[in-house]
């Protein structure tokens, strides 16, 4: 009967729930004020962050892999939404709205098929240092772009410089009062992330003071919509808040989009899709890890991709799990992804009866709230250390970042993209080689170049350490035309092949090819090593019939049946 | 004085002067029904397909490394070409003149770029059988797109399938006498490259009757020419013609892309500078390696890219080395490119002397040459071999072929180049790892599924046969974690790193966090037999120094450290 439900679920223990139960609760105290700061970033109106915080929530706990992924509106993707609508529609409208719907289901669908095709493995498409590097340069370019809510000037722009500009621009126009409550809820936000958690600890165990610490964002949206409705400051001093957020539960839509929103919303719908499943896997799998639990990345993509079309369905915009949020989940005792129901259901109390609570919330607090979110993701170490570890790392890290802030977030992770599949080919077509000898008075083979080994005068014997396939196959034959090069006499090439675990049609393709034109040139092509699997392949084919007899278990065989 | 000439230049010997001199003249012949069949299908007027066939092949002469590489408008390029400026211009009108100039430059600006970049390992991102299907697939849009010309009937589309149906509509329309004069030419054609050589064999030895055998397209253009300017079928039976080619060399041009053509032209001039690279290289690389020449990818990239430049400026269209002209012109004897300079020669002369021959060439007969030409590009074989050695393979030319004829040529190569990516990334993301265990009474480690080996209890020891990077570091952990699961009491973990060339930035992060959390699992990590340059990297890290005292020469040496 209850087979369709999730393990976690089917084998709940009650001892787990105090657990889930303050993570819940913690995780909503944190969600309310980014829900709706985040909605802003996306150019959406305040309630639709709240309902991207209920639904997602639910069908993630219910197809996702993670105990303790916190799933919903993160400040990247959000960025990417609103950088994927800007131009098609004016932000907060409701044609805007139906295309970020449109936008999270797109994401949604590709998600479960990228899950059904079992795509998961792509999660290696990116490295480190490029996802250091795109969070990195976006948390900049987010940071620069909110500074005029903070400032309350109006300045538009595209690209880190452009709105910097704009900002500098509008200096003198700023609204003082808005300037002070955002710098002083910005002061706060900083100041309580550095000391609040030290500070309580005088008075709580330091875990709880660590939890209270992440209450700072509540906070400080509480007392500034206090002070705001109290002094009346948005109809006195012209302080922009979030004004009117509708009560109740949004209606069940389904933002089906046509052909033209298609051709424009695919290509940003499958980014976001990929920065957001790279990004939530990377997080759910080193949390955990600390707890020896595991997440399989194609029931992930699943999970992310019925929390998309939940958010579509809802009246939200694209989600994923975010790394913050999710990290005091797991530090608040998140058992299993009960803590995401507990959070959904207290969102929508609160959409059902706090919203009113939120028009006097000045956006400049929100601002405050993104930019002290965003600001610890700036990740300047990674670089460093990868700037003494490897050069290669350090440049797709400082290129990627940069292609975020000079160009822009799309055209940053297609850098980073295109850094990671290039430095990927770059690899594979470079494989390791080695031209091996006998140790004397043995039958071991190694390394020319580390080894005091002994060489026969027309014999070769190169050792692949890779499986051969497309992306090293030429480099291969490279390696060995120029070995024969160098050694005039050659009459024999032995290829050991014991790292050798498979070989593709391309690399069958080049070796016949090669084999034939040695054997034109009087040089004769055999192999050593051979493992089982491969040779079952090799042999029915014409490489096969044509080695018949050159190939030889051990490269001292090989090597003895030239000398013979 | 002449160090700027290239070598093969510098060092020429008269003795290669009557190859060159005889292959020039044969490629010539070819290079001339070509040159106009393929402005044709680029859309282009007729004299920009000979303008394409001077200076490129100077330029290449000068620039590129291949000895036998002929260079000019090749079929798939010119398709790209035509698909390119679809909707931007009317084919044959001045704009689309100029805009093909631009993409010629802007794909010859991108390769020399990629040149210098030394990025001519990317020649490695397709793999043969997706190259296969794209050749395969664009032969058969090809071939069907010149079936209007070749019936002398209108039928614009889209897609294999809507051209087709469009020719078929057109069918009761059609031209009696064009059909007739291009069924035959495509007969002759298709005859002469089944029998031309055999029949000419009887009389001329083998290598003068296969090189003869080459002439038959210059045969068929001055037959009906001819047949047509007799009995003045263009004015009498509707017989379309290629009308009046102007006399003289092309004017010098600088067709530079202002903001929205470039916008609109740049992403098909990177695939057209992609598969004329990939496609040119691998033509080049197969008659190198025929000879034991050698052609270095960088400098093809800076050949090509000089070839594309000098194309837009003499007021011509992107270009490769093709198939074809390029066995042809290494049967005819080229000994080096001063068999191109020879071709760009006899071009010019034509182009001064001889255009106004080519007033009443029927366009039905050129299209009879492109579908000549094309029709044996087509190659099931690849794909047949393919499906019975390994079927990924076989499925990504389906895919590619099938992507080329129902979506077009730009789609087909994107999803090939897609295909690659993804099983570069499937490959790299699923190394081959063994459990090893030691062989009885000695000090070797080998696979414990293939060899019937000792383990001890407690302790984990397991080869990862490939360097670790960002591809398949978490593949690796997964496997280790899923080991560790599977031995409860496990107390050490030994890395076996013998095949271990290089551990990336993304793998050290990930290697760190591993050994932090195995240690407070009471499990150890230890290293075996990592090779010196990476040991060089590692000793200074965070994770060099965690593990100290625990990084050993050999496999034994692990083991018995933990007997110990």
């Amino acid at each position: 009967m209850t087979n369709w439900l999730p393990v976690w679920l089917r084998e709940y223990q009650r001892s787990k729930l105090p657990g889930d139960l303050v993570a819940g609760l913690i995780v909503t105290a944190m969600l309310v004020p980014q829900s709706l700061a985040y909605a802003m970033l996306a150019g959406m109106p305040p309630e639709t962050g709240l309902y991207a915080s209920m639904l997602p929530l639910l069908a993630y706990a219910l197809f996702g892999s993670s105990m303790t992924l916190a799933v919903g509106p993160v400040a990247v993707i959000s960025l990417m939404t609103a950088t994927a609508l800007t131009g098609l529609a004016a932000p907060g409208s409701p044609e805007y709205v139906a295309l970020a719907g449109q936008l999270a289901l797109i994401s949604g669908v590709l998600l479960i098929v990228f899950g059904l095709l079992r795509l998961g493995f792509m999660a290696s498409l990116l490295s480190h240092p490029v996802i250091a590097g795109f969070i990195s340069g976006s948390a900049v370019l987010i940071t620069i772009g909110q500074a005029k809510h903070l400032l309350g000037v109006a300045a538009p722009g595209n690209g880190a410089i452009d709105i910097l500009m704009h900002v500098i621009g509008a200096l003198p126009g700023l609204n003082p009062t808005t300037t002070a409550i955002g710098l002083a809820a910005l002061a706060f936000l900083l100041l309580a992330r550095r000391y609040a958690a030290s500070l309580l600890g005088r008075v709580l165990t330091p875990r709880a003071a660590d939890l209270g610490a992440r209450l700072a964002p509540m906070l400080a949206i509480i007392l500034s919509a206090a002070i705001v409705h109290l002094f009346r400051l948005d109809q006195h001093a012209g302080v922009a808040v979030v004004g009117r957020v509708p009560l109740g539960l949004p209606a069940p839509v389904l933002p089906l989009p046509d052909a033209s929103s298609l051709g424009a919303l695919w290509a940003p719908a499958l980014l976001i899709a990929l920065v957001g499943f790279v990004e939530s896997y990377s997080v759910g799998r080193s949390l955990a890890a600390r707890r020896g639990e595991r997440i399989r990345a194609n029931q992930e993509l699943a999970g992310l991709g019925a929390g998309n079309l939940a958010s579509a369905i809802s009246g939200g915009f694209p989600v994923t799990g975010g790394f913050a949020r999710s990290v005091v989940n797991f530090a608040a005792g998140a058992n299993t992804p009960l803590a995401g129901i507990i959070s959904a259901l207290l969102m929508a109390l609160v959409v059902l009866g706090l919203t009113g609570l939120f028009r006097p919330l000045p956006q400049a607090v929100l601002a405050a709230t993104i930019i002290a979110a965003v600001l610890p993701l700036v990740d300047i170490g990674t670089m460093r250390r990868a700037w003494r570890y490897d050069r290669a790392d350090a440049w797709s890290w400082i290129a990627t970042a940069s292609g975020v802030l000079a160009l822009g977030v799309e055209q940053g992770i297609l850098i980073g993209v295109a850094l990671s599949i290039g430095m990927l080919i770059w690899r594979t077509s470079h494989p390791h080689m080695a031209l091996v000898g006998r140790v004397p008075g043995t039958e071991h083979f190694r390394n020319v170049e580390r080894h005091d080994v002994e060489t026969l005068p027309g014999l070769i014997a190169v050792r692949v350490d890779e499986s051969l396939f497309f992306g090293n196959i030429e480099a291969v034959e490279t390696r060995i035309r120029q070995l024969i090069a160098a050694n005039p006499g050659t009459r024999r090439l032995v290829l050991i092949c014991s790292a050798v675990n498979h070989i593709d049609a391309t690399a069958l393709e080049e070796l016949t090819a090669l084999e034939q034109e040695l054997s034109k040139r009087g040089i004769e092509l055999a192999l050593a090593e051979v493992k089982g699997p491969v040779m079952d392949r090799l042999e029915p084919t014409e490489l096969g019939a044509r080695l018949k007899g050159r190939v030889y278990l051990s490269t001292h065989a090989a090597v003895a049946a030239r000398a013979a």
